[in-house]
């Protein structure tokens, strides 16, 4: 595959700079033309995924092209006190991309994944757009943000406090913004809105484990079908290699009739 | 000259990744051993310098390492809601380029330089920190952070008012974190410290022009010896383009008692 | 301008990963669709144009699109013991640009430019697929290559002879396979073709200079109208900056009807 | 993990820029001291090895530094018809990595390991410079130059001749430049001389399966002990990929002494 790194200035983020890294099919080979959003954790910037893991070989295996952008620690939100990053990612990158790279995928083969931080963006993504999406993927992630404090041990909680205050706000109304994952997945089951496919991964031993099980039973429970897969695992990239395989794997084969 | 880019994890920005851009003397070539640290405006980020001007030529001509960090859009503060680029510029950045490249620079050929956002950057590390820089220079700085908002549109002055909060807090309270300049000056004379040599430019059709005057007319006042040099020019890169290398030559120059 | 630097396989070079740098316009901007394949000398690397000038400012500043491959020290030529670069520079990489950046520019926009080796490399792409573009710019080029033995010094003849050697053959027959600029120049003379606009510069004090006034008479004696530029200057990268510049601008000019 | 990727000029290459890829430890944490030299495989550059696999990841979890150079198709020579690679790799990078990452690694700490191309240059240096080394590693390496034309399809005996022509020299005489690995065991034997640990990993279905196991078997015949392991595989990233973190969780659990 070819990859490429670059920067270029965001209209959504007030004329910044921003940087990128995507992975594209190689000019003279004709590859499936699957195109996947990978999204990073918090503390993450665009290049962690080909660092941490070896996406861009599963990229050549099973046929994507792959875009990485940067959010900061904004957790896929147009934060109270910083920049739009949500409005960045949903309507700005798109337009990105096909300027630069001349992608212009089909909905039928658009995919978005990410762990952590970016498995909630990657479900945030998926419920408010699933016009352009064929499926979305969490590893790991962050599902549930109106509980986050909770799950943060006692000795961490005013810095965690403070964070959320400066993504979310004061009151942190995540509906507002079509933030809360558990919301979009009752309003989606009222309008009977078609969805994309969801995967949901996570370890048993990983902190966010509860948040997982509680999403899961709240998509069960709506009649939301959904690929649930848990292992004994922890919040770790070497976890999150497997995942980002088996997704794009699963994701291959479905489309061959075989899953 | 040799030059690296590249990402690592910052403890004062909470563990986030961060990017760094460098330029060495080449391992083959013994060069003289000054080190400038390179500063951006607001809006940039840590490759800009390296894209809009020459300046690792001028690196090779006048005998300079440069360092290039990214600071965000926080105007080299710990910001009031956002994260600790002061903390991050001023204490641990020094100590990560002594750990990646075995950089130690002797004060005495230590220099810090920045345009617009950049500018004051460099002022407020030259005058916080006067024991580690030889000199400090200014191109367009922002310089009179206190009076931003004045200097602002009309119709953008509401979401500079946003943008001030963020990075300053609600009370802008410059002083109490030594990020008022005119405030360091003044307790420089008062103290009789010895300062850094200052290289203040500034474009005479620029928007921040009265600001720049303003301060060379401070340290004038308060008998702080600065170079001071205006031109016909704005708020553009061509212009910092010619100050990086005039402000690099002076100083190889000054070293060489033609100055 | 967005700036973009990657890898990917390439066919004519069996296979092997090629670096590139690429300049692209805003997403979000339009601008002039100039398109610029800018062109490296020996020893340098697709990196080398961005580093030593301030070319991504001009690209700004009068509209470009800018192309930097890699073409090792092949003098863009299929190497008689090495790669073939020049298919890769003529046939593959206009492909691969089309592929990855969606760029396909018209010939009436489309430049080529390059210092040194790279100036041989820019008009021999224009005088060999003189259709492609709309006009080409040697700077300080390496234009009589059958003639480079002479301009070397003697104590490095010897080395100079080996590789011209491994990069033509024993017998160096440039004409063979069109890489003999002079004998180009007859050629499209006698067959009346439409060439592109040639730029040529060159510093009096470079060891080149007699080469570059020996082609610019060969242009002159065969009626074919180029730009002539020469300055007191020498075989360096303050020159080149000058260069790419001027070039840059005369084109923006020449399209207002101003040169 | 930090990473860096640059450009420096390097002497044994004629001057020429070259390419170089590292990892180092963060600089705010303690991690051991180990120094990886990871080599890529024909038709691969300095980027292969973070891209194919998750490199930076087992870097952090085993504790090393890695080094990653770019050495073109030259397999680890001083070419015939090219550029002195083994020179480079071999004299001027340590010295370039001291000078630009303070790196100078203990030999009882220092590993050099690569897969193919790589895997033969892993082994040749180790067995010319075995007082720089603890360990070495050859994933599917080709460690039989000599025989590599017998290897090759018939279809592609002329390009290979070709090629080994340009590398080796029209009568590639391997053992005057120690080349010939099987020469250099010999010597050692003779020499009673210590050898750095050997790890050779190779697939069962791997086109150089046979060379590997003749290699193996050289070293049982001359008393030189060796860890080798096969594998179902074949000659591909998915296996190198196991190997790289099976050597470095090998050499991390040696130095505990569980191995």
């Amino acid at each position: 595959m070819a990859t490429f790194h670059g920067h270029f200035s965001s209209v959504s983020l007030g004329g910044m700079q921003t940087s990128l890294q995507v992975i594209l099919p190689e000019h003279h080979l004709s590859t499936p033309n699957r195109t996947l959003y990978l999204l990073h954790g918090l503390n993450d910037n665009e290049t962690i995924w080909t660092r941490r893991t070896a996406v861009e070989r599963y990229a050549d295996t099973y046929g994507f092209s792959i875009i990485m952008p940067f959010v900061d620690t904004s957790y896929y939100t147009d934060m109270a006190y910083g920049k739009n990053y949500w409005t960045y990612l949903s309507e700005e990158l798109p337009k990105a991309v096909s300027s630069y790279f001349g992608l212009n995928p089909d909905p039928a083969s658009t995919y978005v994944a990410g762990h952590s931080m970016g498995g909630y963006g990657s479900f945030k993504l998926a419920l408010n757009h699933p016009e352009h999406f064929a499926a979305a993927a969490s590893f790991s992630g962050a599902l549930d943000v109106s509980s986050l404090l909770e799950y943060t041990p006692e000795d961490k909680k005013d810095q965690r406090r403070r964070s959320l205050n400066i993504i979310f706000g004061e009151n942190s109304d995540l509906d507002s913004f079509g933030g809360d994952l558990f919301t979009l997945v009752n309003q989606h089951q009222k309008a009977k809105r078609p969805l994309p496919n969801l995967y949901q991964f996570c370890g048993t031993e990983d902190y966010l484990y509860n948040m997982n099980t509680k999403f899961r039973d709240h998509l069960t429970t709506h009649n939301i079908p959904a690929y649930y897969e848990e292992s004994k695992a922890d919040h770790t990239w070497d976890y999150w290699d497997y995942c980002i395989e088996t997704f794009m794997r699963k994701i291959s084969e479905a489309e061959k009739g075989l899953d």
